[in-house]
């Protein structure tokens, strides 16, 4: 085995810095240097649903960049020295209908998550990238384009893809309205792709207050969802409305905004919810989700941020500060994501 | 003011023959004779609602055929004689996004419905084709397009064009793979005209006892929903899956059928539901609704079920036996539809 240092977590609200082991490297296998790590709000809900006493360590990260330091017998398509990005899924079956696709995101055997996750092989629990190294399988590591910060790339592997495949699978483009809704991590993400993609892009805050900050991401307008007036005047607008409200909420209001024939793409909060069918008949309006992307998409989603010098607004932290990281993003006081730098874990 | 004979509610299981005034003709009005009048389940909910002691007299009917017997000073479009075809809208504001559209049935300040809706001009409440006579605005009539049959068709004005706008609004046609879960009056015309569209059609049947029917529709292929391994085996492979279930149901067994990037589209059931949207995620699929049908698409489905010799499949009872129909379309003893004969009310 191989030895590393990452965070484990100890409470909910804390992480501790210790030893960790990673498996030898397999003949398909990447060795990575993780040098930064996104915070992501699965991070939290991770933390607060593990019981460290009965349950298999967690160290959580799952939207990382790095440089590669080893590879395995067989590994063709990178080197030493290449710098690399990992996203959530780490493995999948590679033969269901879903995989075969392109979308191994929705593995019909579940795809192996980078942390908690089952490894195909050996059983063992996967352990996330809040770590100083990460040995992943190759087909799920990505070449970092050139021109692309590593830290402020490192959440487009989890909150930027997962705005991106709906983004593309909507046919959103030039022509096309799109307005998104809670501008945090995935918000500001899906602003910024949204603009690129050629679409007219419209914030919907419950303040005024983030008007300049969507403006400055490129949004052209903002609606300020307490503001009935607005909500009204907006009605049957927006070809597609990237939902990113995280906490549960009532979706009639933002259903009303989408235009006939039209998406509300729940992308926020993804418990269960409830639709009045009539929200959706009327307009013939369509409500849908998404999450985390398959490895073409991702390949693509990074390469249209190279094009287009998209990545994230991000605080970058010490990993020693990942509790204060922690605490601010359950307040939501982040504009608009962390990012860990692992060097100090050397 | 004009008298005729309809059918009025009396309890919620019973209809009673009466005499029932129509408005005299306004410049743009059609008298015509009514024909034939399907029975939809709408009408089941309408009778339950209704009270007699405190509201306006109810008359349902909304999906009908017959002859002009008269025109308005104004009327250009038709003259007596002309075979005609009206559904469950006689008016919208006109002026809306929505209708300016073509999408009358979504009128922001809501449609006039054919019966228990308020009429625009002189605020009376409209009473329904379960009537000799029916006054209608010329541009919510539409010519009967030779070769339908006047009682067949009559049900293509609301179950018919209810399911032909998602179809349609959905891009089924050759190479679509659509299901249709239920097999009533909706859902029978849904197998048709997906079938007449291109597409591969599926039924979804609680049993296995309709695929004589589903095939004598044209259907492709039959799944029983109560045959997990069926079920399994047609995981993630309809592009579209018209689900016509009138009953409250769980909907996630249906989404799991949704093809990637999919719809579901609920006709049948249009109370509240809840949906697991990890259900959506897997699969990006989409949830959606619809119901009724603008004037223009209300025309196309028309012409296309002439072109196409696609009609309902009706038993067709005198008006006298109206309870009949409404007592055994309760129990969904009808394949697929009831229409009642008017003759019986000269």
């Amino acid at each position: 085995m191989r030895t590393t240092t990452g965070l484990r977590a100890t409470d909910p609200m804390a992480l501790r810095r210790t030893s960790l082991e990673r498996r030898d490297l397999r003949s398909d296998d990447l060795a990575v240097r993780v040098d930064y790590c996104g915070v992501c709000h699965t991070d939290l809900h991770a933390l607060r649903d593990h019981d460290q006493h009965t349950e298999a360590p967690l160290v959580p990260g799952h939207e990382f960049t790095g440089v590669v330091t080893g590879t395995g017998s067989e590994v063709t398509a990178f080197a030493v020295g290449d710098r690399v990005a990992v996203g959530n899924i780490v493995d999948s079956c590679g033969a269901c209908a879903m995989c075969r696709a392109g979308q191994e995101n929705f593995c019909h055997s579940f795809p192996t998550l980078t942390y908690g996750g089952t490894d195909r092989q050996d059983g063992s629990t996967t352990l996330g990238a809040f770590s100083r190294e990460y040995v992943v399988r190759d087909t799920f590591a990505y070449p970092l384009p050139a021109g692309l910060d590593p830290a402020a790339a490192a959440p487009l592997m989890c909150a930027g893809v997962t705005v991106w495949e709906p983004l593309r699978s909507l046919g959103v483009g030039p022509g096309s309205h799109v307005a998104v809704a809670g501008l945090g991590g995935l918000g500001h993400l899906a602003v910024k792709l949204a603009v690129a993609l050629g679409a007219t892009t419209t914030v919907i805050s419950r303040t005024p207050d983030k008007g300049d900050d969507a403006r400055r991401l490129g949004a052209h307008d903002l609606i300020t969802s307490s503001d009935t007036h607005q909500m009204t005047t907006a009605r049957d607008t927006f070809d597609v409305v990237i939902d990113t409200i995280s906490a549960p909420h009532d979706l009639a209001p933002y259903l009303k905004l989408v235009a006939t024939d039209g998406t509300l793409s729940l992308l926020g909060h993804l418990g269960p919810v409830i639709v009045e069918t009539m929200d959706l008949l009327v307009g013939r309006k369509k409500l849908s989700s998404a999450g985390s992307g398959g490895r073409r998409s991702t390949a693509e989603m990074l390469q249209f941020c190279a094009d287009h010098s998209i990545a994230a607004d991000i605080e970058v932290l010490p990993s020693a500060q990942v509790d204060t990281a922690l605490d601010r993003l359950r307040r939501n006081d982040v504009r608009y994501r962390f990012v860990l730098d692992m060097s100090d874990l050397d």
